[in-house]
């Protein structure tokens, strides 16, 4: 009997260019990667795994007309890895669920896994898994897997009153981002490298491992939906309150022509969302031994834990003010 | 300073809910469960750990005016686990990731995760994380974490010519199903029996694990997207063909009334999609020891793996035909 040819259908040839965009090998912890059912892992002994799953959404988190394809792909992964840099994991590995109009499964596929592969080898992930189904927008679901040693994972809920509230990076770079998409000035020189902490977010995965490994943070998370709201949460999960400074927080400089527009730096730094830097606590006596940069990021002291609930803010004339949470809410009512 | 009450964002009142309506308390291998930036799991010594994602998305796995909440809850959490039953490991936890407009953000959300609790009981599993995201459509994204002995995972890669062929179940009941709906017929009463594979089908967790701890099975997967596309993906992960007999085909029945309207049994175990069953191949000398039903599936052998490539159908008339695969392909051209 002559060999028949079986022709590749095209969601296997869309299989075949993801394998091919992204670093996909199974080797070490990955028994059995992208290709059959599920992946296969042997957890190296004497580690913990760290999960998270997030969802990147067309018209909802970006838009094709203004974001373009490799921002898109770079920053589906690095948001979900922000989720692991928050808990102090080493990232490792990823699956993608990609749910695709066809007319997005060539050219604009290819410019999106190209702009995640940039991602993973920035954060030194592996693809071993996934899922594709065509759909009327595009949806991207990243899966992240990182690991960390025993009982060193930072959560929301071990800030206690007395620890000193730091947090990683410039507060509002992301939100400054989006204002400018928004406002249609993304196309303009001028305003390109502002736009860059929206597009390729850069979670400080490293700064998150030696905080874990060293032991000094008392609680961790990421900001991503804006200080008011993260720090509410982080404070609501340790069952404390929080004091902060206004002119102690990094905010993002804001230039003078987009400051007119009504774009102010101290909104920006409480409730702008995508920041994906680190909100972390660190007990007194241990605060001293944060620096004022590590690893590339910039670490500043912004407030302490206190008793009680919710977030005061001491203003620049010394007045008190509570803060509520008035950050991203995908379910919130608006207007 | 008088305690202030932190009002709820919806958002959190929507993860509230989750939580309240799955299993999801951390315990055993789950260290961190649903609250914090990720899960954090640590794995029992000397176990392999198997994973997932699968998205099930409205207007194209389901319509909400013809598939009850209830059950694309089940679904989505019960075609993701048949991925899992494919490789022969144990369910153990799941991340759920939900895109949802707001106004499915309330009774039509807990009805969906009414029947997403009914399977993670059905299965054993555990609500480990997840994610929360407005968009225009519902779309779940389902991240499934199970446990094999090391090794013990069976791939598609291992048929060898001589191997047995079998699958478990009727073919073509969830494509009968699905038939169903689409012609408008899913409200009467005489066909509500024939709709309940497509509604809610019932991966054969327990005997994929038998399957895999007896290491009976070469090479394994689920029967997702159709015979002719599945067995077609078996035989060239193994490099192999395969012969299959028309009248050994376990086929669905199809009542008179839908014959006439055209519906073929024959096609629809051949090409239908979604039955979450099991195909596998057993090596000759194991083969007497499948038996012809185990944990409430009944199992039928179909026919040989063979050298060379492709499928080749024994019609009931003697003749041979080969068979393209014809299943569910998200990104094949249609029409």
């Amino acid at each position: 009997m002559p060999k028949t040819t079986v022709l590749m259908s095209s969601e296997e040839t869309l299989i075949a260019r993801v394998r091919r965009a992204l670093p996909s090998s199974a080797a070490g912890a990955l028994r059995v990667g992208i290709g059959d059912d599920a992946a296969v892992f042997r957890p190296a002994r004497g580690w913990e795994w760290v999960i998270s799953t997030d969802a990147l959404i067309e018209d909802v988190h970006f838009f094709t007309r203004t974001h373009r394809a490799d921002a898109i792909g770079y920053k589906a992964l690095a948001r979900a890895t922000s989720d692991l840099a928050a808990m102090g994991a080493e990232p490792r590995f990823f699956l993608l669920s990609m749910a695709l109009p066809p007319d997005r499964a060539g050219r604009w596929l290819d410019a999106c896994l190209r702009g995640m592969a940039r991602a993973a080898r920035r954060f030194g992930m592996t693809l071993a898994g996934g899922d594709t189904a065509r759909s009327q927008c595009i949806a991207l679901n990243l899966t992240v897997l990182g690991q960390v040693a025993p009982g060193r994972a930072v959560l929301r809920s071990g800030a206690r009153p007395g620890d000193r509230i730091f947090v990683s990076g410039k507060l509002g770079t992301g939100q400054l981002g989006l204002e400018i998409v928004l406002r249609g000035l993304s196309d303009r020189a001028r305003w390109r490298k502002l736009l860059r902490p929206h597009l390729y977010p850069d979670p400080p995965v490293a700064l998150g491992r030696w905080l874990a490994n060293q032991k000094l943070a008392s609680a961790m998370m990421d900001l991503s939906d804006g200080l008011s709201t993260d720090l509410t949460r982080l404070c609501k999960a340790s069952g404390v309150g929080a004091r902060i400074c206004a002119t102690r927080l990094p905010m993002v400089e804001v230039p003078e022509p987009l400051a007119r527009r009504g774009i102010e730096p101290l909104q920006l730094a409480l409730h702008g969302g995508e920041d994906y830097q680190l909100l972390f606590a660190v007990p007194a006596r241990l605060a001293g031994r944060i620096p004022a940069a590590r690893d590339g990021a910039s670490i500043t002291r912004i407030g302490e834990i206190v008793r009680g609930s919710g977030i005061e803010l001491r203003t620049d004339d010394g007045k008190s003010v509570r803060v509520a949470p008035r950050g991203w809410d995908h379910f919130a009512r608006r207007g």
